[in-house]
């Protein structure tokens, strides 16, 4: 299968090509790019005619819970202990498989809509969320959870996710793994030494909530007598880390960071919602450090739009920084797409769009609304006015997943069953 | 002419209600609301049916410079100073009537699109922006910009409002006013005292810029020898004011406030991309100040969308003050309503839906987006994942502007004639 896009504006995200260029072919054939430039010779089996439309590749999103889409909007007016112990956990209890996957195929319908074409998720039942992206046809990376002690449960745990890799990894390219850690409070230090030790023995990176909030930071440092930071440098040296939230982080401590192989999911809509504060990406970018771009899941970051999440970005280190010059708006564009692919490994593959790299990539169209004319900086007004539904076209893995924005989903019978399960369980 | 809302979900914004209604109809007669209840008695001339869709009150932006849409997006990458110096003000100067009119027609095409149907204003050339005002059909407030010396000049501008307002006050319902002042920095304590005489002899509020950012506080205590909050006392008692940013201001200052007869218009979008901060309005609502919302001039609030504004002023608060409890959605919804209209003294006839009221009011369709579904706290939904693309219909004063998404407008048109203005005052 070969597909032509022609007449693009192309926003490539590819250190190799110029930031914005004008009237560009792009040609996939399969899952692959094989050609960029002018006047492609039109010998696909579909032509796609993007005249006055931006090409740029598909938002990766670096951190999520990717069934938590039915808890949308459950959580105003509860501080997180009492959500989660209140609400979540005793909803999360009587989850089956079957909603598991129903939850998924809606968040995977969301990334779609508003231009995600990578999702790198933490939860349970992981199955049903693989087997929701591959009917999706969504570019997933995700674990099965890990916490706990180092007893029978939790080797089990590590079991359980071993016959997980065994059975899925390598499978399908679309599907990639990476070894999920709730979290150093939520797990002894012997369990995280089994953890790590079996994340270096599979070659993956790890995937951990750090710093999210004040009373995470104490319970680490009475769990562990150190600073979250230091049982980083004890335990995790050498290993590959994603790192989720890192809100409560000192400068000093931001230094410390980027000695080790970390990347940060930055998730500033969840962070504020759950009342736990702004991260310092200001500082970790200041330092070197690969700053990403994550939603959280939908029960305190509301929605999986990264371009909300961009704006908000962009926005909150300029304000409380009290400089307006800080993150402009093609830095926040890397984060929303390259930077996560290196957060992932995935960097060869996704992330930009190159000549023998994955076609990704989404199609924009900024010229039938009021509040994205004129444009006078095409990256601004992608990170400050552009929406989810401004993306026309996603296309993952050289497949056309929406065009014109329709999709082929049953939309509504998937609201409904999200919306049965939820009306169930509360 | 009368029109029928059928089938409704209604969230009126009036006290009087309850806070969320199922199967309302609505009928509007001429440019009011004289029925609201179930079943209606079908004698209009248009019947819309509303089921499964939300009616509302039109958003009401309580502080704006209407004719910089085409400025916006250009502020990344500079500061303030430099902003206005380099880039605006030369700009500006270039302006003619009928750039200011055709810039006016993009905002207010915006405004319908994203469910705003009043605006308060502070520019220039304030006649043509009235002119479409009156072509778009928005409900408007707006001013001609005091600031300077009480000079001739100063003087001369007092005469130019006055005459602007015996021309057109009171011909127009849909078009009121108020004195802009543009800000205590720009004018000497002098001439302020003189506007804030001539506003009362017009018993009009006064709209002024305060407290935006750190330089402003310091030039007014250099310029007055007082204290903003000071000038505020000595200056401006008994006296009507919408106070648009107010960021920087200590909690000492804000209880302070309060015995003024202030209403805060609070703009948490420009405030963060100018580097300015963001606004204790936590503090503010507790001392039983009103605040409304404000979305600022395009060229730093990129856009007029109060949806946007809604969310960033309710998870701002939420984590600065690091409390999720904060807030609730439906405070949000007051702020970008009734809040509103109280601040533009407009609130006996716009702001809620009741009897009596005018007709201003936007239909709501949360069920085609993954991101609103499932509903599980509709007031939540609303601030946290609509967008303006939510709106389907928006009716003012008893007009319908935009029906299942179709303006009247000749958009492209504005938008090409927008694009070559900026492209020839650059």
């Amino acid at each position: 299968m070969k597909i032509l896009i022609k007449n693009a504006t192309l926003i490539s995200m590819s250190e190799k090509r110029e930031k914005i260029e004008n009237d560009k072919d792009i040609k996939i054939e399969d899952s692959k790019i094989i050609e960029i430039g002018k006047n492609l010779k039109e010998d696909a089996d579909k032509i796609m005619d993007a005249t006055g439309k931006i090409v740029m590749p598909g938002f990766i999103n670096t951190h999520s819970h990717v069934p938590m889409s039915i808890f949308r909007e459950t959580v105003d007016g509860y501080n997180l202990q009492d959500w989660l112990n209140k609400k979540i956990w005793p909803m999360e209890d009587k989850l089956t498989n079957q909603d598991i996957y129903e939850a998924s195929l809606l968040s995977f319908l969301e990334m779609i809509e508003t231009g995600t074409t990578t999702i790198n998720d933490m939860y349970f039942m992981t199955e049903e969320i693989i087997k929701a992206a591959k009917v999706s046809k969504i570019r997933l990376q995700t674990s099965k959870t890990l916490m706990g002690q180092n007893d029978e449960a939790g080797k089990q745990r590590i079991q359980e996710l071993e016959k997980l890799l065994n059975t899925y990894e390598g499978k399908d390219e679309r599907i990639t793994f990476n070894i999920g850690i709730h979290g150093l409070y939520t797990s002894s230090r012997d369990y995280i030494k089994q953890c790590v030790h079996f994340a270096k023995e599979r070659n993956l990176p790890i995937h951990l909530h750090f710093c999210e909030n004040t009373k995470e930071v104490e319970d680490i440092k009475n769990a562990y007598n150190a600073t979250p930071i230091q049982v980083l440098e004890q335990e995790f040296t050498g290993q590959k880390l994603i790192l989720a939230h890192c809100v409560k982080l000192t400068k000093e401590e931001i230094e410390r960071l980027k000695n080790l192989k970390v990347s940060i999911s930055h998730c500033p809509v969840s962070n504020l919602k759950l009342g736990c504060g702004i991260a310092n990406i200001f500082e970790m970018v200041k330092q070197g450090i690969n700053v990403t771009l994550g939603t959280d899941g939908q029960g305190s970051g509301s929605n999986l739009d990264l371009f909300e999440t961009m704006k908000y970005t962009a926005l909150l280190q300029k304000g409380i920084q009290e400089d307006a010059t800080l993150l402009p708006a093609y830095e926040v564009l890397k984060m929303a797409t390259i930077n996560g692919a290196k957060a992932l490994g995935l960097e060869s593959k996704i992330g930009s769009l190159e000549v023998g790299k994955k076609a990704d990539l989404i199609v924009l169209d900024l010229q039938n609304n009021a509040v994205t004319n004129p444009i006078n900086d095409l990256c601004s007004d992608i990170v400050y006015n552009a929406k989810g539904s401004n993306v026309m076209t996603t296309i993952i893995n050289g497949e056309v997943v929406m065009e014109n924005r329709k999709v082929c989903y049953p939309k509504q019978e998937i609201y409904e069953k999200c919306k049965k399960i939820i009306e169930r369980i509360q």
